[in-house]
């Protein structure tokens, strides 16, 4: 029982207040010998970091990663990774008012009655800088989903932001992306479309001048995992994942393949095709490509507070690294976990 | 790491074969001194009995259960609840061509390629039956919840079938069931609408004879659950209840609140109402009710051994009290985790 | 957290009052494909069955094992594998006056404190009939053993009844018996050594006329693990075994190798013999026999109740096949995790 | 599955290793509102730091604790409670020999053929130093346990070293430690007795210029806590404490109350005195003092290496202060645990 720990085999710990010393994560059940290194945490902090885009949140945090412990000459122990990231542009005396009138939206009052003493500095552990942990957990898991599965690809981008939204014809470019294995980044928002991603900066610059906000969709992609990654019947990949997206701060709905559209379909037409399925069957790996997509409510923060720059006016572009970090640590977990499946030579 | 167990402190581990000698759970972290009978199982067990509906699975199961262990002159012990439901109409021999001829659209090549020796008998431990160990904890879960929080209610109901839909305008008798604590099940395939539940059952029908099956959408509600429940940041109470739905067989998508229309939400607007958290901030409880959806897809079972009547053509009204189940297993389970979350007099 | 849980991969959920309907367990993380039957369950099942021996309990139990789920033509399936041992001599009327007055020395009164409700039948859940389960266990374990690691062997045999003991010198017959994996059941008491063993039954009648009950100490041996199993820093192998053999009742010690009386030894003399570590180092194995040693107290039951004849005046002699089980579980658990220690080729 | 956590609900995640950045512990399950500071975590670390004594290791090591989260204007928060102490006197150069050859007696080959990569630095995560994790842990649970069990008292003394041993009769110094809560390291190597521990300390000094170590016996009493703490059947409080007891490095043998020498007793006899059941019975406490003992192995690390002075000549001394941390944590993972037992009013 531990409400801030993820995974089964592969597993991590995450800890840290927003405006406190620093966000960490302690990941465990990574196997000795995997190739790791500061460059694999950067690379993807640098990809989650606040300020990045004019719309952004303002806050400047460096985001320098720190690995504490289960890193030796280059590879892991097969002992607990410890990596921490000190809070640098931490304003506790911005959120003063806080402590005495919590956000609407925001789940400050819930904090405060379910723990009475709590951290009201920037939503404390309820701000989103929280999935910073998860984004160290997930540079661990990529660097051994490299050695365990190196045909393993992952991509979130961002298919809805307000009223733009990426019709089935609009993807080309997100599958070029994706090929060539090329960050959704490249595109402002994460919106990899050209036109579309120039309206969407404009509605989100808008956002924040008014001091409004949008909702979003991120769409998820994962190929390369072989046949049968989950564990029935509660630890299906399915479930696992799905926990882990909705897990994060805002997030309003999560679906699979033809997902809530399957709910009005007939069998005889929808069997006929498998992409209907998202690349998941009986819960489990199908092989094929895994296609998921979250929803993410407009952040509550708004009017005035909005526009004084620490907030981002949407979820969804900051999100994608998150949601693949996920993805990552949710795949590396079932890689591990079904080698356990059957008795096999060797074994 | 267990997966067939769910919960925390309230925990359940499920067990059984479709076809094997029966389905069963051992429930633990049940508080002492709850009263608990066969009775109250059986109430749930028979909701979720095949062989309902003119339309569903013609599989004549008693479902009879026996509670092996736990339970003392009818009080809970605070020991591990044992209870047994055997298989009375397992007809193996039915299922002899899938052992040679995975069923498409279902897992069983998957499991076969998995666990390589797999039982093909209707499915396995693969099959919709398993859902049965779920009702025997629910039935658990609900017994102490009337203990713990008498104000607890909860209520799922069929939302869609194929191209019915009950418009947010078509709630009321949904509303007037909840309110009087009925149960959805008074209305024809669980859909709360006098003559929309006549279409659907005609729908339903219809599909039954042409071998085809149908999409559907269910709708949850509860309500009584105190402020503030969920364990941030792993286990809010959103992601361990969504982890729960969608580990059912077949869905497709879970939303909560407004859901998947948030994402093209302004925020100005949508923070309007809280109606639109469905019930949850910051992943916690508000106290206000909770709305969730779950998608199923079409069942896979179609054409000639869809027609030979131990299928259902549609999964939303039998999941009704397994959703249901879900939702009191993870409400009970946070309501004890959440006397755990700060110093209290007489802690 | 799970009270009734043993184990990490394989792992089992324990089950059963001793005069209610049955004891069980259900086990989990056993992979698919093992050969496993009813038969290599009622062997290890008749090795603990109470009324085997003339100074041992009365109570008359079949302990005809069912296996609910998880086994297929023969073989595990890969999920969980439920097993169900009823009760058939309960006899709950032979209880009633404890129900009233706690028996002193157990914990009746202690368990009646803690749940308020309880089950005063012969200890219910307290009672020794509790180690049933484990044996369910332990007998899934062997069999995964028996594929995993055939060189694998285990024999715990009893070293001590009250003054009687086996000095170093006679533990020849107890090396033959291992050297050819005989039980040690195969001895009165399971007290390998022809003379002392006769000695050995002669108290135990005694005791029994007497009302009168005697202290014990179990050796346990393993062989033909690989080097290297346990995890650290929690999970040694030294750690869980004794956890596990330490849950036993009325155990009130255990010591590794030299053990208490290492505590004595001056470096430079303890480290020149490996035999020492007791097949342990850094609470890792070596690969060199595991020796460990368990005491009991004697049982509380005493006097008139002692006499009547359903309880044993020792723990020891019908401890042994449970010892043997929680090292088997203990083996093959942490045979299981050390598949996960380190990058490998093919994984 | 968690190979580096200990605790059911107060459960910590311990890292580090002996010469890389830190060591570290991640706790969480601690309720918010428990007053907590830097305080509290030097005053227990400062009796474990190495160098105190003449004879103990030379190694220099401040052992500064920094609190990275989950406490907030001196309480905690009800978040995890991040705490790092940095190596200092890390020399890792000390250690290169290590690397080709591995140290008899040490886990240095086992760790070194388990995971093929690791850290041969003074251990690396083998080191005695990894206990440091525990002391932090330890420290929230003590001021845990102020708040819920005000009555709680808890202290460990050496009670062996090589040849010299306290009788029954020499423990009234202790018995006056005890009762005014002074701690054992008033006396030279927690050898609570005048004239024996400098016996003692001679023998230490002898010890360490000859190039020899000694083992020795800890005494562990625990008093305050209420009856019937400790989780039926496989968590009881003594499995449990004792889990992490022989979790120690060089713990040969762990015993409660009159321990092995119980296994040569008559019932009749045993059990008119309940201080022999050492504070509990069935496994759960009593109310009455809990006493445990714990044997230690003389250290391996001899010769040439042990005279150098980074090593101490014996484990019990500096093993104190690490045992009593385990026990406040078993103890107050239970408290909490068993305000989960029955149903209360206001539950």
């Amino acid at each position: 029982m531990s409400a801030n720990s993820f995974g089964h085999i592969f597993k991590f710990h995450s800890f840290g207040e927003s405006h406190g010393a620093g966000m960490g994560a302690v990941i465990e059940g990574c196997p000795s010998g995997v190739p790791f290194s500061l460059e694999d945490v950067r690379r993807e902090l640098d990809r989650r970091r606040p300020g990045r885009w004019p719309w952004s949140s303002s806050r400047k945090e460096p985001d320098e990663p720190e690995i504490l412990s289960g890193v030796f000459e280059g590879k892991t122990l097969g002992t607990p990774i410890g990596i921490l990231v000190r809070n640098k542009d931490a304003r506790p005396q911005d959120y003063k008012a806080i402590k005495e009138k919590p956000r609407a939206g925001h789940a400050d009052d819930l904090w405060r009655e379910k723990f009475r003493h709590w951290d009201h500095r920037g939503g404390g552990r309820a701000s989103g800088r929280e999935t910073l942990s998860r984004v160290l957990a997930g540079s661990v898991a990529r660097s051994l989903l490299k050695e365990l599965c190196p045909a393993f690809r992952v991509m979130a981008f961002v298919r809805q932001i307000g009223n733009v939204f990426l019709e089935d014809g609009d993807l080309k470019t997100a599958e070029e992306l994706f090929q060539k294995n090329i960050l959704s980044e490249t595109f402002s928002a994460c919106f990899p479309h050209k036109e579309k991603s120039e309206q969407v900066v404009k509605s989100l610059l808008k956002a924040k001048q008014e001091g409004n906000s949008l909702g979003s969709l991120i769409e998820l992609w994962i190929e390369g995992l072989p046949k049968g990654l989950g564990q029935p019947v509660f630890h299906k990949f399915k479930s696992d994942l799905v926990q882990g997206l909705m897990s994060l701060g805002a997030s309003s709905g999560v679906e699979i393949g033809k997902g809530f559209s399957s709910a009005k379909e007939e069998g005889l037409t929808f069997h006929k095709s498998s992409e209907n399925y998202g690349g998941l069957r009986g819960g489990l790996t199908t092989s094929e490509r895994i296609v998921m997509r979250v929803a993410f409510k407009p952040p509550s923060t708004l009017g005035k507070m909005a526009k004084e720059g620490r907030h981002d006016p949407c979820i969804g572009p900051r999100a994608v690294p998150v949601v693949e970090a996920m993805a990552c640590i949710v795949s590396v977990d079932h890689l591990l976990w079904s080698r356990l499946d059957r008795l096999k030579p060797g074994i």
